[in-house]
């Protein structure tokens, strides 16, 4: 018997959004992506987005987290404080019945830096729901999430304790195209030596913003060739983000693409043991054990 | 009998310059400062500018250091490597013989890491010609000049031996205008208890990327005023550039201003001790040894 469609997920982020209709066993029955982030919509925008949504995918409720859920949203949906777990998140939930559409929580942590997720959080319950992280021997989990702001996410059984997130990727874009070294960043960022010395740069320099003017300066002096200076200045960036976490250990890296590679390749470098997760694969598992929680 | 005017000394930056009249027993005689740094200037500009400034102050020789002497000025001056003295400096002037200009070389260092400066080594080697460094009991000393590149110097003797420029004050200028935290870092920068706050943090934190982030989680959380992120940031920004520098030794501040104070207040809670010096008495100073030797 064919799987009956049951629900829209929605991974619904500041520039891109993801949609799937999914089956009653989990299966994807179909979806698209598109860069309808909530930047780029106004809160009245939404109810036809929904329908716009529904148009493609079909008449049926819809469970989104991420961005949509913030002040740039359409709802501000209170975060949930760490510790959190599925159920804390689920509590969380805000509930449109006129449209349908339930709106998942992020996640604060208030001390002992104030942080903030959303969207996150879901792929990190779902890795753990369903079994695929590898806990160290204290039931410990360290999680990355590479993007424009980086996340670390400590897991304890299956609470999120506490997190960190990293400017680096913005960090990089705000380099590339401004200030000192705008013009000297535009060369694809590739793992290679002048990546791996910026990674080995950043475990030995004092201070990141130190670090970085040695890109320009390596450049005038012909220390660095113009064409490695991207990849130098992002392994100074992602060398600092990953210096000192989890040496020895685990960290169970959520995602794919280039920036992903880069990441674990400076993990490695750092001593700890990459565990490569699907990030999509997690975020539908997460939201299909919330979807059971809220509905 | 009053001082004979003998040249005119530039210090000639990357927006701003200040040229003086020097006597012949040292004393400033005239002289001005005004936006026309070399950004503002193409290289045809500079024999009008020469004989401006020369309408203004004297048809004396000229002698200039800073980014009049880079690939954005008007000659590209090499630079001279570290070590470098009063006697390196002069040997690497480049004298324009039918405009009467001497344009001073910048510093180099090639390890550890790659630096440049021009201009700061002028300040330095004044204020140690002039006997205004206290220098440690191995005859160290290590100097700091905050600014957009804040610069610090390590001497030994009258000898720079190595430096370090920290990207601080352009950085807290691109997380103002643009990307995540644009908008939240407009209120004046006050040392109150929000900026030692973020002092404090960048002694305990991991890395300055994910501190930075902290800046919008705790506005959104209402842990940070927003009167207060500004303070906050850029005590995070000058805590990481100051952590760890010279505690229990001497640092000599060249400057004056708003910026130098924080710094003052920052090197204090980190344990060292502030010698303040007058940046443009030291430049003075050290121009005038420079140009006896050179002329």
């Amino acid at each position: 018997m064919p799987s009956a469609a049951t629900y829209i997920a929605v991974d619904w982020g500041t520039t891109n959004r993801r949609a799937a209709l999914i089956g009653d066993d989990g299966v994807v029955l179909d979806g698209f992506s598109d860069d309808r982030g909530v930047l780029s919509l106004s809160r009245n925008d939404y109810p036809g987005e929904f329908a716009a949504i529904r148009g493609r995918l079909g008449n049926r409720p819809i469970v989104a987290a991420g961005m949509i859920g913030s002040n740039r949203g359409w709802r501000d949906v209170p975060y949930v404080d760490v510790p959190a777990d599925l159920d804390t998140l689920a509590r969380g939930a805000w509930r449109d019945e006129a449209h349908a559409v339930t709106i998942l929580p992020g996640v604060a942590q208030r001390h002992p830096r104030a942080d903030v997720m959303r969207g996150e959080e879901v792929q990190v319950v779902g890795a753990v729901a369903v079994g695929v992280a590898r806990a160290e021997a204290d039931g410990a989990a360290l999680f990355c999430q590479p993007g424009t702001h980086n996340k670390w996410i400590d897991v304890a059984g299956d609470r999120i304790t506490g997190f960190a997130t990293t400017m680096t990727g913005e960090l990089f874009a705000l380099l590339r195209r401004h200030g000192t070294l705008a013009g000297m960043l535009d060369a694809p960022v590739t793992d290679g030596p002048a990546f791996r010395e910026g990674l080995a740069r950043a475990r030995s320099e004092a201070g990141l913003a130190t670090a970085l003017f040695g890109v320009r300066a390596g450049v005038l002096l012909g220390t660095v060739a113009p064409a490695d200076a991207a990849s130098f200045a992002s392994g100074l960036l992602i060398g600092a983000d990953v210096a000192g976490r989890a040496p020895g250990g685990r960290v169970h890296l959520l995602g794919n693409g280039p920036l992903v590679d880069l990441y674990a390749a400076a993990i490695g470098e750092n001593g700890a043991e990459v565990v490569p997760l699907d990030g999509t694969h997690a975020f539908a598992a997460g939201l299909r054990l919330l979807w059971e929680k809220t509905r």
